[in-house]
């Protein structure tokens, strides 16, 4: 069949003259509209394709238009440090060096102050060093001779090259100084490299610094006056943003195990996006690292200080990574094929809820705390509940065989005539604990989240503290004490907080 | 008596002079004393800091010579490079833009092939796009006559600068191009600015683009000829180390809760770091990920070829931390303080290890299928093992109350003379879900993971498919279809998979 329309196709294209000649034409057009097909096809792939990228940019830029401003500051750093270029005066003292402004711009202006200020102070440190360094070794250079010059030259860059290469992977220099030592590397390079051909050493480590200056300069004042982005902010946001997702997840993740009517379609999605949420928080230490890391190299901006504690949000956040393990697992013994049998979960219902929703309100009012900035009037109260809270469902768990041996008694009554069964009292108790599994070990998940819970308080705390977040107006000053001491040791003794009114 | 100290020191440095005059002597080398001695505490500090800056950076060339080669690597590539400069007839070809292949070479040469050879194909790729797309501006801009050609070519750099440094915020491009869109940026600014002002814009171009080719055939050529260090070869080796201290900490785990007599206090210190390796595990997603996006760019290496499948690694890692989250649940449900009775402990033991060891068993010999690069012939057989382990468990839990009941009744039938309890069957049960419930944690955990490691065994299987991993050589090609088969369907059906001999 395949064959036979080939043959018909190629039959087309044969012209029978009248004097019985025929001659075959070369299907020109053919190959002309195939290419042309086919070139349409990949064109429109390809217009398809930017299409698409345009609108992800698009979309991108909608969400997040401080990723437009960037984009534009840095366009604008650009237009005004080529104008460097474009002024005679400027361009007679600098010459074609003024394009190492330029180069600066482009590298060292990142898309949060933090960033754009460690690059610019490396950048200068590492361009002064190495520039002393390698004149230092010029002028010694110089001195031995014309046959050693260039050996001597070569063999200090092979040795101070390899040496600082090697030196990135330190730690210490790994966080802070990781570009300055690259720049380093650099300009000591290009410095006695260059130094042994154009003569002008002196010049150019003079104007690489001095174009470097202008460069930083206007990078850093653009970063910080039009729409600064402040990684110690961001990390801010980050940190408390996630705490109240954890304790959506966790509020969450209990209700939708105890929820009795699933008849709201509409609402699932929502609910199981905010279950997912404790997945930002197992995700983000890299993300909260880097911040922390750069949040230092700012000075004081918003409502933080220069020496603002940011090494203490990292600790929050591994709290909270902590719990978020334990809200994993929770998860998963929700979501398990094995439920437990009705009335079980009926009994442990109230307490469990009660819980996470205490766990909530606990870690809703820490995120509080930090987006604040303020010591919390409640926390302690808060966390004594929770306490509370913790020891009800350790309660209900020990009245849970007095009210379930009831149903199960009547199975016992109907079995006595089973001759294998010897001893009706282990059947009643025998289903008991396999069906019991998932539902314990929600309940132990549950009560084990408390101490991770308290650690969260802790560390918080402990931010609190060291970045003199000030107290909330309703707290009056003579409760600051009575309040403080127990958050502090909230995991030496539990029972000294639950208040008042609940023991 | 510090007051008169102070006196006496005063008035040692008075001298009293025959004529009844005396003169008070400034205690000059006391100040220096005092400066020359703080200038020694603080010399003393550098000193020691530097030296231990310098034993550090010992340690860590000794525990990892490849840092220390790569150091070297940079050093002798810079050298080669520098030659360009000494060596006449190079010098003349290419003038002071030699500098740019030192540039290129210090800013490129990573301390992989992966990272080396992405940097290098985007400062190719970045810099002609560039350089034509600023050509093409500059020969518009000159046609525009003298007053529009600077606005022409500041406009210009301001819109291409803002829109490409938006874009490097775009996944697709971030993933693949950030370097490169930076590059373009530095390269069409620095070709439209000097453009204007040098007139040899096509020499600069061309001059950059010849430069910018040494450099980088220079790197690729040290970074794959000497000593070279794939990211594909290192996140092979990530992988399978880490699905080995998976299987370490989870047997670790459970036989340290199980374990009789903690009587070797040596041995416990490795234990509790051999525990600890899910942390390990738990840390990686970054590494992976950012290896796993470098290996793409290497040629093929080692035993890997060039499309080797390496975001299945990615997979098989997630599905490692999906594991190793459960692992950290359990962890912590094993040093909880609440500890099981001895006799439910002694019921459940034997299930519990065997099913732990069968999990490290199944773990190690995935880690071995990777490491080998060959597929496992045993690893459906152990999978089977691991089944049968779980229902094994299973039972043992169906069969604790038949076994507990004995203690308990013996208190029991010492209760009856207490008048609140009319019921002692009840009374018999009531310890047993309290005292029941962190082991139940334990088991129930254990029982989860052993999806979980299911997963891993199926994401490293899809894995041993796509990167077409042979069979072992003890195992028969026959084998290969009956053994192949119920790993791909490892989750749906675990009864079918338990081994004949053990059914």
């Amino acid at each position: 069949m395949v064959k036979e329309n080939d043959l018909s196709e190629k039959l087309e294209w044969r012209i029978n003259f009248p004097d019985g000649k025929s001659k075959v034409l070369v299907p020109e057009s053919g190959i002309l509209d195939k290419t042309w097909v086919g070139l349409k096809g990949l064109l429109g792939r390809f217009i398809l394709m930017v299409l698409r990228f345009l609108e992800n940019a698009w979309n991108l830029g909608v969400a997040e238009p401080k990723k437009v401003i960037h984009g534009v500051k840095v366009g604008l750093t650009l237009f005004l440090v080529s104008l460097f270029y474009y002024m005679r005066p400027l361009y007679d003292g600098l010459g074609g060096n003024a394009m190492w402004a330029i180069m600066t711009v482009v590298v060292v202006f990142e898309s949060n102050v933090g960033a754009t200020l460690y690059k610019c102070v490396n950048r200068v440190i590492g361009t002064f060093l190495a520039g002393s360094l390698a004149l230092g070794v010029q002028w010694i250079a110089c001195k031995s001779g014309e046959t050693f010059e260039p050996m001597l030259v070569g063999v200090s860059v092979f040795f101070f090259a390899s040496a600082a290469t090697f030196s990135r992977f330190i730690p210490s220099v790994k966080t802070h100084f990781d570009y300055g030592t690259m720049i380093f590397i650099l300009t000591f390079s290009l410095v006695s490299v260059s130094g042994y051909r154009a003569d002008e050493v002196f010049q150019l480590g003079h104007q690489r610094l001095s174009t470097i200056a202008i460069g930083t300069s206007l990078c850093i004042v653009i970063s910080i006056l039009i729409y600064p982005i402040w990684s110690g902010t961001e990390l801010h946001l980050l940190i408390f943003r996630n705490l109240g997702k954890l304790a959506d997840s966790l509020e969450g993740c209990v209700t939708e195990y105890f929820e009795e009517d699933k008849t709201v379609p509409e609402s699932e999605k929502d609910d199981s996006k905010r279950i997912q949420g404790y997945k930002c928080v197992l995700n983000c230490k890299g993300t909260e690292e880097s911040m922390a890391k750069l949040a230092t190299w700012e000075p004081g901006h918003d409502r933080f200080n220069f020496r603002h504690p940011w090494k203490q949000y990292l600790k929050v956040g591994a709290t909270m990574r902590n719990c978020a393990y334990c809200v994993e697992a929770l998860n998963s013994s929700v979501n398990s094929k094995n439920q437990a049998p009705e009335h079980l979960k009926k009994h442990l219902r109230d307490a469990c809820m009660a819980l996470s929703s205490c766990y909530s309100d606990v870690l809703k009012e820490l995120a509080l705390t930090i987006e604040n900035t303020t010591k919390s009037s409640k926390i302690d109260f808060l966390i004594g509940e929770m306490n509370f809270a913790v020891q009800e469902l350790e309660d209900a768990l020990k009245s849970v065989p007095n009210s379930v041996t009831e149903p199960a008694e009547l199975s016992t009554l109907e079995a006595p005539i089973n001759e294998a069964n010897r001893e009706p009292v282990t059947k009643t108790t025998l289903p008991l604990i396999v069906e019991f599994l998932p539902l314990a070990t929600l309940v132990s998940l549950l009560i084990e989240i408390a101490a991770r819970v308290k650690e969260i308080a802790n560390a918080v705390d402990q931010l609190a503290d060291l970045a003199k977040f000030k107290l909330t107006m309703d707290e009056k000053p003579n409760q600051k004490k009575t309040t403080k001491e127990p958050t502090s040791d909230a995991q030496d003794d539990e029972t000294t907080k639950i208040p008042q009114n609940l023991r």
